[in-house]
This record gives structure tokens, C-alpha cells and sequence, in this order.
């Protein structure tokens, strides 16, 4: 039998990430400044320089620092499995590949870019970082990258969160960093949001707010983001390039990659330096799909046009597939799948024809989830298990169809913090949440004006 | 720099586990039956033949089938790790390495011999196992074990556990097991008990009770045991078999192996294959120290003597240190060291001199899981923590002593689901629980008599 297992040695841990706005055929539109609407870099009192180089950067190869590296080596390379058991389950004549980065301490692939952050702010100078995190597994991620470089972390949590999710909260404390729920009584904004509403159970928007907030008040304090920016998802290229080696060597070359979005860094790390070889030429018919809920169907159903990165309307501008800034999306298990936009690049791609997109309801979602938990073993995260959804469907229609086609999946992390939504899924309680249409009509309604 | 991970590739998945008992200078004593006080089997209405064969034979070399090896490269071999970053907080000399069984799907070792034990039993015919699992983590690896032999299970799960601890509960379900609270209604002895008492929250002894009689009551089921049986030990080797290769990649041999028992199973894992070079005279310096938590210092403060293997008298009586099968011990969170007996392999080699053993208390315990989470990343469980506690101590003695010693720690599984107990220690509400001795002294005064 072929391999279960596809390792690189820790040597073979990237040294470079790779750079796709080098290879664009057409460039990426820059961000555009909330207030002026002129095109604007990351502003410098939030980010450090070298980040803000990345985002802007036309090198096809980045240097990833040594120090980075030997971090990197905890957990990377991670492995590549051959799904022999799931193709069984399947009946498929299908090969089937997925990249689990559920082996990284944090549990998913967020703690790639987590380390490059803290590496490059503790290497300008800077003592503290601040961030938002929802669920909790950015805050968790940038918690352990914080600490192996010794930056003090602060993170602002939603409150609802904050409360029902304790577990996240407390890996980030395990791991030195300081998490408070947010509206929090520590920034003005979250003062001026108890004052009228005391029990205000706060939101992604406001604890984006929060953050900036501190890390605009203190020299000594950046801000950093998990998903979305270019770098972020150049970080996360780690992914990608080590499984094109991996899929080298099990002598196969994928027809279809699949993988979820939200932020849509996890997936981008996967296919950017795959859809080269589609930009090149070289593998024209290679399928990229991206999976998102029906809850919030950022590509499948969003109009392609220039909206706030944030809720509050204080980051920057993109151009990028978007529901409106102000879209709240129904509440799907996948916390890391409800963003109402979509990394530019991503969109870019899409745009362009290089990746496409499809929509899966939740509880089809969980049932691929199982599946593949009893036929694999893992527990995944409910949002890589959009992709598995994705593609155990692909598998079946291989068998129906009799053909043979090579199916890579990107398994962003594991389940283990998310098994309250499997047990409403096996006690029958899940919900499915269809396209909100009259929510996002309504958002779409509330998008910034942006010359052209 | 050396290498940060060792790893082997799955071809080096060991083919066979390695038996002690054709190396020991004495013979292992045979249990005796529960009534009778006879020497006695494994009693067949409830064990597979094959893991009674296994029990007690005398064969060095046991050949692990071929269809568990296939399940073994879902997670084996298992990482080695050098633990530079814990070296340099500590600022020691001494070479810290850890073997990481975390990465199994279960979380732990535990899946090792579950997959084994399935594996046996669906050969010959088995169709259902029962087990017990008191905070789950057994009950957890054996519903994936028998997942992926296509095998039934029913688990007793301790009803206080299945109310405060559904994490556990939920990945049973999710790979397919029917988990009960007990006592349940299912039994006539938990029948019994719920009649007497409906609010009775249930204890191990009950719940092995109920597995009993269940798999007892029924051709077409066995029962399951997790640890202490000398079968269990045997599927746990490959740990060490691993661990000796990866040694050897990294040009080392230990001077020191360090592990935490309960009931021994992971810590014979490691070391059983290195106590044979002190047993043949090949190392005779190597330390193996086994630690315990000062709650339940079954090792370092129980006689050795005849004990019954479980709370209710019904299982077979072995001679082992024991703090007698009455006793219940404080509520330490590692739910796993909280046995008042021991593998009686593991205590024949202490009574040899082979093995040593320390106790360690609760809050020095996750004093030293925290400084390892916060240098390597990975936030262990709290019953391997007790024996980081120890190799950090003997790290720092090498830094005062300014010698350089080698020493292996056997990671027996992640902290994922403990995290409520790291909350209580950075809240400061940990408590430390020194030795129960009055509770001891009364429970040893119920021990079995057994007939020379």
C-alpha cells in the first residue's frame, strides 16, 4: 500500500515564502485609507515596517528569518496524509490528500503567521502587541507566538465568547498573554459602549476597535491581524510549498485542491503557490475551490466592489467580494467562516478565474465531519470540514463517474474546542442557515464610496 | 543547531512489541482469582485468547499484526523531541529530550493498545466491546480503536465525569460509541444501586462493575481493560522501541528516563525496552524514575502485598504496591494517576531495583507544565506534568552540579481537556494534597488474604 503518511524532515522546512503578487497578470488594487479614500499603507503606528513591506512587496521570494524557522520546527513540516481509510469508506477510485496543520501547539494553521508578527515587532523594537480575537484561536495563536519571542500580548475576546468558550481564554493565559472580554473598561471606546449599555455583549467590530485603540495609545504597542492582509496570507504560503514537495513525493500532482475561507489566509497558504503553475500555464486545468458556508457566502453571492475591512469602518478599504461591512452572519459553528469580506488576493484570484467558490450548509458540513472522524480518525474543525464536505462529494462523483481524480484538502486544524457543536449535530439539534439574502441586501446598502 | 524533532518514517513502525517477562531475572507472580485465591487466567467469558496468550508469555519478541501496524501510521511513529527552548529557560547542561504521544487522534498513548485489543477481539468473532472510563480518556481511545475495526462498544463512563465533563463524552459519540452514565439502568448492579440511591454520581469500581457484568451477560461482547494488565503494558512498547531508534538518531543514550504512573501503562511503554539493558547489565547506571502524585503515592508509600485490581473485588488479586483497593484519593485533576494499585509488572521491577519512583504535589506539578507550555508549545495533561515536574528538578540539579545528563521524558498526551484545572492554577486556587495517610492506613486494614 502506498504511504499514510507523507514527512519532510524539519530540514526541509521552507527557508522562503512564496510571493504570488509577483506572478499576478494583473497587480493587486491597493487598500484606500477609510477617511481619505486615497490608496494608503498599513498605517505605521499599527504595523511594523517590515510587515508593511511584505504587503506591498512584488519579490517572488521572501527570506523567512532563521529565527522564525527553528520556531517553525516545533510542529512543521507538518504531515501530508493519504486518506486510504476514507477512500475506502467512500468506495472512490479517488485519491484523496489532506495537509493537517491541526499538529502546531495552537491546533491550526493561525500560529504560522503568529510567529512571523511577533518575530518582526520584537525585532523593530516594539514590547507589546494588541489584537481581537472571537472564538479565540487568533488570540490563542498570537499568544504562543508572543511568548516564544517574549512580547507581551493583550487581546480584547468578544464577551460572548469570553464566557461561553472559556477554554480558548485560558490557553492564551497558559501562555502568558492577557485577555480581557471586550467591551472592556481599558480603551475609551469600550468605556463609552458600557456607560449606555452595561450588559453589551460585544462583537468582532468592537473588539477590532478596542485593539487599535491600545496599540494607537502606545509606542511601545502594535496592532496585528490573523487573516485577510497580503502578509498574513504570504506567511501562511508555508503551507502550500511544503505539501508541492509532498505531493512530489507520493509521485502525484493534485486535480483539485479544496479548502474553506473566511479570512481566507488558511486556504490562500495552501493554493497561492499552486495556482503559480495555473498562472503560468503549466497546469492549466488544475480546479482550486474555495468552500464557505451558505450562512455566509462572502465569493458565491457578494457583489465584487470596495467595502471596509471591519465592521466599525475604520480599517482600510479593499476591493474584494463582500456582503457589506455591516452583514452579521447567522450563527454557524464555523466562527472562523463568518467574516463579511475576503482577503483581497483571494478575491483577486477568483476574479480573475484562477479560483473558484461554493457554498455547503452546516450540518452537510458535520456530516463530513464524521465521516471523516470515523474513518480517519481526527476530530477537524468545523470550518476545514466545509472542505471536506466539498470534497467527499468530489470523491463520489469519481465514483460514479469512474474516474480517477487527485483531490488535496487543506485541514486547517483540529475539532478538539469544538465538540459542543458536535454534539448538537449528533443529538439532532444543528441548524441549517440558508443564504441570508434580506440581510445582506440590507448591508450591501451601507458600502463606502470610493473614486475611481 | 541539533535537530528539534526526531522523526522515524512509518516503514519504521515496529513490527513487534517487546515482552519483558522473557527478561526477567524473576518471574512475574500469576494473579489469583478474586474467590478461589487460585492462580488464575484472564477469565475467558471476558478477555479475547489472544490477549490471554499475550498475558502471560514468555516470548521476547510478540508480532504486532499486520492490520494494527496499518493503523499505527495514522499517528506513529511518534515525534521525539529535543527540548532546546525548555534547556535554555532553564539554563542547564543537561539534555532534555520528550516523546510526544499526544499526536494520536485520542490525544494520548491510550489508542496504542486499544487498537490492539479491537483488533483481537474482532478476530475472534467479537462483535461489541464494554469498557469503563472514569474522565474519559480511555473510554474515548477504545471507541476509536473499535471504529476502526468496525466493532460496538458500550462505556460506563462515571456519572460525575459524563456530567462535568461532556468533551469527553462527545468524541466517544462522534467515533460511534454509546456512552452511559453509571450507574445506569442497563445492569442489574446499577439497577441496584439507583435503586437505593437515584442520585448516586458513580465511581470507577461501580462502573467497572457494570462493564463486567455486561460483557459477561453476553456471547457476542469481551471486556476491555486500558492499563495495568501485562497485555496492556506489551502494546505500549512501541513508545520505547520508538524512542530507543530516535535515541540513537540523536547520538544519545539516557541517563535518566522519567514518566508518571497511574497504572502504568505509559511509563512501561517507555521504559520497558530500555530496563532491559539494566537487567542484562548493558546499562546498568540508567534511572528510571516513575512519579506519582503525593495525593496517591501507590508506589512510594503502599506495601507490597496481595490486592484486588478493582474497588469492588471482583477482579483478579495481584501483588503490587497498593494503598489498598478501598482507598479513594483526593481529587487531584490527573484523573489518571487516581489508581490505588499498580501494573504489577511495573512494581515487580521496582521490588527488583530496576525502577525507582518519586511522588510530586498538585501545584509544582502545573508550575511545571506552564514553564513547559510557555518554552515548547504544547500544553500537556496534567499526569505527564508530574513527570516534566521531575525532569526539570533534575535539569536544574545538572545546572548547580554543572553536569551534563541525558534525560528522556515519556509525554504521554496533550492538556486539551484539562484546561479547567490550568484556569484553577493561574487563578491561584489549586490546592496541593499531601499524603492521605490516615485514609490509607484505614483501607489497607480491608486488604484480600492469599494462601503462599
Amino acid at each position: 500500500m502506498d504511504a499514510t503518511k507523507i514527512l519532510l524532515t524539519e530540514k526541509e522546512v521552507p527557508t522562503k515564502w512564496y510571493n504570488v503578487q509577483a506572478d499576478l497578470p494583473e497587480p493587486l488594487p491597493p487598500l484606500r485609507h477609510p477617511a481619505t479614500k486615497e490608496p494608503t499603507i498599513l498605517p505605521p503606528p499599527l504595523f511594523s515596517s517590515a510587515l508593511n513591506d511584505q504587503e506591498f512587496s512584488k519579490e517572488r521570494w521572501i527570506e523567512i528569518p532563521e529565527e522564525v524557522q527553528e520556531i517553525y520546527k516545533l510542529w512543521r513540516p507538518s504531515p501530508l496524509y493519504r486518506a486510504h481509510r476514507l477512500e475506502k469508506a467512500l468506495d472512490t477510485p479517488a485519491h484523496i490528500y489532506y495537509k493537517y496543520e491541526g499538529v502546531s501547539p495552537a491546533g491550526s494553521h493561525k500560529l504560522n503567521t503568529a510567529v512571523a508578527q511577533a518575530y518582526y515587532n520584537k525585532k523593530e523594537g516594539i514590547k507589546r502587541l494588541a489584537t481581537e480575537t472571537g472564538a479565540g484561536q487568533w488570540g490563542s495563536a498570537l499568544s504562543l507566538g508572543c511568548q516564544y519571542f517574549g512580547l507581551e500580548l493583550k487581546v480584547y475576546m468578544v464577551k460572548v465568547s469570553y464566557e461561553q468558550k472559556p477554554y480558548r481564554r485560558i490557553m492564551m493565559e497558559t501562555w502568558g498573554a492577557k485577555c480581557v472580554p471586550s467591551p472592556s473598561p481599558d480603551t475609551q471606546i469600550g468605556r463609552s459602549i458600557l456607560e449606555k449599555d452595561p450588559n453589551n455583549t460585544g462583537s468582532l467590530g468592537i473588539a477590532i476597535s478596542e485593539a487599535v485603540e491600545d496599540a494607537f495609545g502606545r509606542d511601545d504597542t502594535h496592532y496585528s491581524l490573523g487573516s485577510v492582509l497580503n502578509h498574513v496570507l504570504l506567511h501562511q504560503t508555508v503551507i502550500g510549498l511544503e505539501s508541492m514537495k509532498q505531493m512530489e513525493m507520493a509521485g502525484e500532482y493534485p486535480d483539485m485542491i479544496v479548502g474553506c475561507i473566511g479570512g481566507g489566509s488558511n486556504f490562500a497558504g495552501m493554493f497561492l503557490p499552486f495556482v503559480r503553475d495555473k498562472i503560468t500555464g503549466k497546469k492549466p486545468k488544475l480546479e482550486i475551490i474555495s468552500v464557505e458556508p451558505t450562512a455566509c457566502p462572502t465569493v458565491t453571492k457578494g457583489p465584487y466592489t470596495w467595502d471596509f475591512g471591519d465592521v466599525a469602518g475604520m480599517a482600510p478599504i479593499a476591493l474584494m467580494y463582500t456582503l457589506g461591512h455591516s452583514f452579521v452572519p447567522p450563527p454557524v459553528h464555523a466562527g472562523g467562516l463568518r467574516y463579511h469580506g475576503m482577503a483581497p488576493l483571494v478575491c483577486h484570484l477568483v476574479k480573475l478565474g484562477f479560483v473558484d467558490a461554493r457554498a455547503v450548509n452546516q450540518i452537510a458540513t458535520f456530516q463530513a465531519a464524521i465521516q471523516f472522524a470515523r474513518s480517519e480518525g481526527i476530530i477537524p474543525a468545523p470550518e476545514p470540514a466545509h472542505a471536506l464536505r466539498v470534497a467527499i462529494d468530489e470523491a463520489l462523483k469519481c465514483k460514479q463517474a469512474g474516474q480517477k481524480k487527485t483531490i488535496l484538502i487543506a485541514l486547517s486544524g483540529h475539532g478538539h474546542f469544538d465538540l459542543g457543536a458536535y454534539e448538537k449535530y449528533l443529538s439532532g439539534q444543528l441548524e441549517d442557515y440558508d443564504y441570508p439574502k434580506e440581510l445582506v441586501e440590507a448591508a450591501l446598502k451601507d458600502l463606502p464610496q470610493v473614486p475611481a
